[in-house]
């Protein structure tokens, strides 16, 4: 038996005392977005340098002017120096009327179709993605002693909040974070059996807008018809940036955004990408963005705008009849190709303020701003991770792009010079961000290997 | 001396004690529109029940399928026979930081211009109107032994959240309630110095929508772009109910409102009503309304349309990259002249699911429906009131349109035939529905002296 083999074997051997290790750091409730979980961030920090110390790593949890970074090194191992990125933090629960099992609480569950899945807040993003490159690490030292080739580790704790503070750590840290190649395992698979390594990535601009009017809620029997009233003018804000061919209304949105070159057109027309199989599951049947593009492009290659969040007045049961002084919405853009995040937060305020009548103002808060990234398809670490996805699989890996963002990537392409490959093993279907997200159990054993292979084909 | 001087000298000297009754009630917190306060808002009705027993009134506490309802009857006196409306119930408080005082914690406080104010929830809407009714009647007691008149009162728990009982309630004691004439204490002043009797109301449609699309939240870097989200499908109904010149644009929405006859609109362009003393103190300058109507007609002889309440996806801190699978909006019109609720309602409901892309969905629920209601100018009980009026103010007493409704008012017209007087103290700086909410000392005071001068003026 090989190495290689008898790392696998042991991952697989090792499978159910691995999912006790995930299971323990599912358990953390680290909701960094909501400063009440604070604590519960730190202690999920802490608990991956410990884990990650017993494996030789020299890990340390750093503070930042937000929530800690775990950053962690081991310097065994031969051939290229891998940087690994993930994050520790999770989305809120929120509505937790809608979870089946309390969201901190794993179990693994099965479908009506037989597979296997981990369920609980963090299981797919980014927690069970995480641990499927620390288990094959795990695995790799259980075998032959040591990891296969210098690892850092790169874990943060404000990736679902806009990733403020990685950027000034990534910039103090240079000389620390410095390697060959990164991975992140945050992003999917084309589907259940099909592997992808995600070559681009949307940018992202997370704006909340506040609208305010009057200095005091209104009765709307008195001053209705001559007060202005906030939500009316939010939702005509809100109304006016999508034109009626789903085009976004804002003026210079598009600068910077390329057509597809068209073999890459024709090639996506041609994949089985149908609106059944991806809007189906969710209870949808009309694709909702620009009318005169493929539903891939949609979602992948043309930038977006979407209000995450919108609220003002009287939202208790029953009735009130107020004005209220403010309305306030979350509005977040996916930017792609060379889209300017700066240009693109700029003209979304010049545009809102543009819709205010008298006597109204706007407030901005900026929560977010990454352009987009993509890679360079010839690039040799991508070629081998591709090879060892295909072997674990048996199926080709696909080299696909990606409508999420994750800011890291630009940060380590403009502060590092790397490239960084993004392999990961969520499926469509994992509920990421909503109740009862999950992680396949097959995501996650199969996953590890894949590491193990990618990890030994980098090594050499 | 005579007896209507005698109990003027009574209200006079009993101001301290008439406080103390008033900030009881005004402890009690009866907030109807929340299930939480229920118990509170019964113990508001059995309150006034047992203060007006000690006024020889046979006073019940008569339940309904909401909060329950205050019926009491003092069939002494002569003259006309009186039924008070009025109701214990009151706003919300929320926000609540932004009370300088709890809202519950009555107290006397004085503004920078030296009016004495009471401040609390309900200090004037309506806990505060109440009481200047059955304070003139306690000194009437006090004074003559009895009330001048026969008076049947009803006090109900459900005026500000849509008097939806209310209407069976009239229905099933018609013979009860049977009066000649209807008083009604819920209104404002013309200004802090002129009093007004309200012969206009505008009617009241109140909706809530919920716009859904997927049947989960989704992330917005995965399915935007191709998702329909409900917030953008909400805003875009919005925002189409008002045109560019501020006219509600929901097809039929005019039929029954009829123009200003030429020489009241004279009259109207001719009141010293002015942007500046009615906007300005709450931060204003230009009228939100139609464009080619006079400010005063904007808030009282045009219908209205306002957004009283959204919510949709993520509203904590920070940001979450959600597209929620629903959003909602609570829609409420005031009606004029002869407009029908039934056809706005049916009329908003379809304007909505005109505006509904595929695969969107949207459910309503009706808070309030009733028409806009009107008073003769020559009925002999309002030239009584207005002279009374008259007399205590040193004034002439206006005769006012209002833009806010009183659904009962109609009731009281198609149930029992019965006319009704809006006669009330409150002014445009009370604060209704708003942190703290007050009603001037003189309101209460001079409101109580004005119900003295107006009972005495009916029983002749």
């Amino acid at each position: 038996m090989d190495t290689l083999d008898a790392v696998l074997d042991r991952i697989d051997r090792d499978l159910e005392t691995s999912l006790e290790r995930l299971f323990a750091l599912l358990r953390i409730k680290s909701i960094s977005t909501d400063p009440a979980y604070k604590e519960q961030c730190r202690a999920a920090a802490l608990h991956i340098a410990k884990d990650l110390a017993s494996l030789d790593f020299d890990a340390e949890v750093r503070p930042t002017a937000g929530h800690p970074v775990v950053l962690a090194k081991n310097g065994n191992g031969t051939g290229p120096r891998v940087l690994f990125y993930g994050h520790y933090d999770v989305q809120p629960v929120d509505p937790l009327d809608l979870w089946t099992n309390p969201p901190f609480e794993p179990r693994v569950d099965t479908l009506p179709d037989g597979r296997r899945i981990i369920v609980a807040r963090g299981a797919c993003d980014d927690k069970g993605q995480v641990m499927t490159f620390i288990e094959a690490c795990r695995a790799f030292k259980a075998v032959t002693g040591t990891v296969p080739v210098p690892i850092t580790m790169l874990i943060e704790g404000e990736e679902e909040c806009g990733s403020k503070n990685l950027g000034p750590f990534v910039e103090q840290h240079k000389k620390d974070l410095n390697a060959d190649v990164a991975l992140v395992c945050d992003t999917g698979m084309w589907d259940a059996r099909t592997p992808a390594i995600t070559t681009s990535l949307r940018g992202l601009v997370y704006e909340e807008v506040t609208v305010s009017a009057a200095d005091r809620d209104l009765h709307s029997g008195l001053f209705g018809g001559a007060a202005q009233n906030p939500i009316r003018v939010l939702s005509k804000i809100l109304a006016a940036i999508h034109d009626e061919q789903g085009k976004i209304a804002i003026p210079g949105f598009y600068d910077g955004v390329s057509e597809l070159p068209p073999h890459v057109r024709e090639q996506w027309a041609a994949l089985n990408f149908t609106v059944d199989s991806f809007l189906g599951p969710i209870g949808l049947s009309v694709p909702a963005g620009e009318k005169d593009r493929l539903l891939i492009e949609q979602i992948s290659s043309r930038p977006t705008c979407d209000v995450n969040g919108i609220i003002g007045g009287y939202t208790g049961e029953g009735s009130k009849t107020v004005i209220p002084s403010h309305a306030t919405a979350k509005v977040s853009f996916r930017l792609v190709g060379h889209q300017d995040p700066e240009k693109i937060r700029d003209g979304f305020r010049a545009f809102a303020r543009a819709r205010l009548p008298a006597d109204c103002k706007a407030e901005f808060i900026s929560h977010a701003g990454a352009p987009a990234i993509s890679l360079d398809w010839g690039m040799a670490q991508l070629t081998a991770a591709q090879r060892a996805l295909t072997q674990e699989w048996g199926r080709d890996a696909l080299l696909i792009g990606s409508g999420g963002s994750i800011p890291i990537v630009a940060d380590f392409k403009r502060l590092l010079g790397m490239d960084t490959l993004l392999i990961g093993f969520g499926l469509d279907d994992d509920r990421i961000h909503s109740p009862n997200e999950k992680y396949d159990l097959t995501s996650f054993h199969k996953g590890t290997r894949s590491w193990a292979r990618i990890l030994a084909t980098l090594a050499g």
